[in-house]
């Protein structure tokens, strides 16, 4: 196994494209990174008046392979693939569809696994921490760069939901519309503590070394820690009803082991696959820092409140809450809209019943899809 | 630091008191321990029917020190200390109240971190995994030894409260009340999810060893595991609300750190606070053997379902949900009062509102204790 499951240069490229900026990218904390370079794809064809534009933003785990088969460079299919595409609610003979890795992440975006240009060796611990704000300016560049002025819509669920709140606040006069799913305005307290338990799980791995792990030999990598992060993410993606449906008290374990010190249940064997899966083709430096990314999210962070950064949002919002999401709950998605519409901003709130939890937002793409196909007909007429 | 926050045969003993077998114990799980020891306190005095017996049992990280002072031997007050005592819910004027530590514990009661007889070294991974039955057949040695001939009441919540169902099912002649309090008659597939998840952060520290730590050097036990899995156990013991109340999303940091990789939020403080405080007295072995206990716990196991094995309970139960519990929900609760009551169990079915989230049964001294006391006085009156 490779000591980290980020693409880097020299790996397939896939159906990567690739911006470089040609002047520095200062982050939001302050540090200047030289060379920044976004990994994209897009899916579709820009009209000629490059009105049906529409960027789509990726949650923590996911990548700019938002649509398409595994292949060389992506190691699974596109994880709204169900969504994208020629007929499908994310109509790909209607819309030019956009997806960016976002910044600090490990599918050829610049992240921790890069290089850095000053050093030739990858950061490592010394990648700075990017903002949600962070990525969004740099969507903005590949925005300038596609030649789109205005996307038709912004549309992400949890870490994609902040870059698509964000959007609204920093750029409201580049953006038709909004779609923010399963997300927060600003993380919760909840939302950092299991966040912040993830991080200390894989710091507690010493083969995390800090973050400076690369030069390690193959296999010797930071895996379980991530491994382990990831098995505790997934049981708060998820919902208790699930689990119940799918797995009960079951055992792959025969009778005679029930009591094994190393007995496994069905759950946990996969729990265990997941986080093995994720250890392939994730970078265990992207998993610290966009957890810690998402617990800094704060719409109101230099601008007032909360409630007065919504206050600026100038278009039409979509939001969306699951039934069974206990991570970012359907409460909380109610009282934002309250908030917004309490600020004028036109919105449409939709509430899906589903015992999968958060990640309903990937899963169910039906009932998502519905609603997400009659908002973007709705800005389309304006 | 000691490799392991266990008590051992040295240590001061504080309030324990000890019955040592004379006979071998064979667990459900067929292992034959010799010398099987139980570290047990008690508060108040047997009447002259012997008819004023309360058993407490402890939840995962508790021992037999339900009540009292922090002091040498016991390095906290006890976790029940507002509940039990003179003129307290669980009046010791009026009741003779035992706490035991479990089998497996790690503060008195023969564990992993005991002496193999057979070796003269610390059993480590060589000891077995107890179920709740196991427990309560070693509690029911106590109650012979005390004798009881007849619990007032079994009292107990969350793993404790595994044990107050089980008693009423091995034991229904032998106890005049149940008060089980946010537990479940078997461990649902997310209970084992959290669990799973834990005991795999614990695994993935290296100085963990498989479980056979107790001769590294001091400070060198697997402590970095243990407080990572118990920093996401506090996660699900506690509530959105309540973090939300007490943290937010206060940082430890001054702005110009606001982006440092090392960020730390309040939150995150308090969970790692928590994390330490149970390295100091809890044993890395113990905490990975009784979370595998409880995803084990299965009232139905071998008799038939759940709604069997409840229906041979005899005595009047009372049970408890908290409202923001996500881990043992006020729903389930309330479905396994449903099926005791159409089984013609007499059940007293409490909700309590806090924001404290599962902790509740620990921390609600006033709600709870009212309601045990009620219950009490009732099954007293007979």
């Amino acid at each position: 196994m490779p000591v980290t499951g980020a693409w880097r240069d020299g790996d397939p490229v896939g159906d990567r494209r690739f911006l470089q900026l040609d002047r520095p990218f200062v982050t939001e904390g302050g540090v200047v990174l030289e060379g920044v370079t976004v990994a994209y794809e897009t899916w579709g064809t820009l009209d000629a008046t490059a009105a049906n534009a529409v960027l789509v933003c990726h949650a923590l785990t996911g990548d700019s392979h938002a649509a398409g088969p595994a292949k060389a460079g992506h190691p699974t299919a596109g994880w709204w693939d169900g969504m994208i595409g020629p007929g499908r609610y994310l109509d790909t003979d209607r819309f030019f569809v956009v997806c960016a890795n976002i910044l600090g992440g490990c599918q050829g975006t610049t992240g921790p696994a890069s290089s850095d240009p000053r050093t030739g060796k990858p950061y490592g611990s010394r990648f700075p921490t990017p903002s949600i704000r962070d990525s969004v300016r740099l969507q903005a560049h590949l925005q300038e760069h596609l030649g789109v002025g205005r996307w038709l819509a912004v549309v992400g669920g949890s870490m994609g939901g902040m870059q698509v709140l964000e959007w609204g606040v920093m750029y409201p006069e580049r953006v038709a519309g909004l779609a923010a799913l399963a997300t927060a305005p600003a993380a919760t307290a909840q939302q950092i503590a299991w966040s912040a338990a993830g991080r200390a799980v894989l710091e507690a791995d010493p083969k995390f070394r800090h973050g400076d792990y690369y030069d390690a030999e193959p296999g010797d990598g930071p895996h379980r820690g991530l491994i382990a992060a990831r098995m505790l993410a997934i049981v708060h993606y998820r919902s208790a009803d699930e689990f119940t449906r799918r797995f009960a008290r079951a055992s792959i374990e025969p009778v005679e082991r029930r009591f094994a010190l190393d007995h496994r249940f069905e759950v946990e064997r996969y729990l265990r696959y997941q986080g093995e899966k994720l250890v392939q083709r994730f970078d265990a430096n992207t998993y610290r820092l966009l957890n810690l990314t998402m617990d800094l999210h704060d719409l109101g962070r230099d601008r007032d409140s909360v409630e007065s950064a919504l206050s600026r949002i100038r278009v039409p919002v979509m939001t969306l809450g699951i039934s069974t999401d206990f991570l970012y709950p359907a409460t909380d998605q109610r009282r934002m809209v309250e908030v917004l519409r309490a600020k004028g901003v036109p919105v449409t709130h939709h509430e899906i019943h589903s015992d999968v939890g958060h990640d309903a937002f990937l899963v169910e793409i039906d009932a998502v899809g519905s609603a997400l196909a009659d908002f973007l007909t709705g800005i389309e007429k304006g």
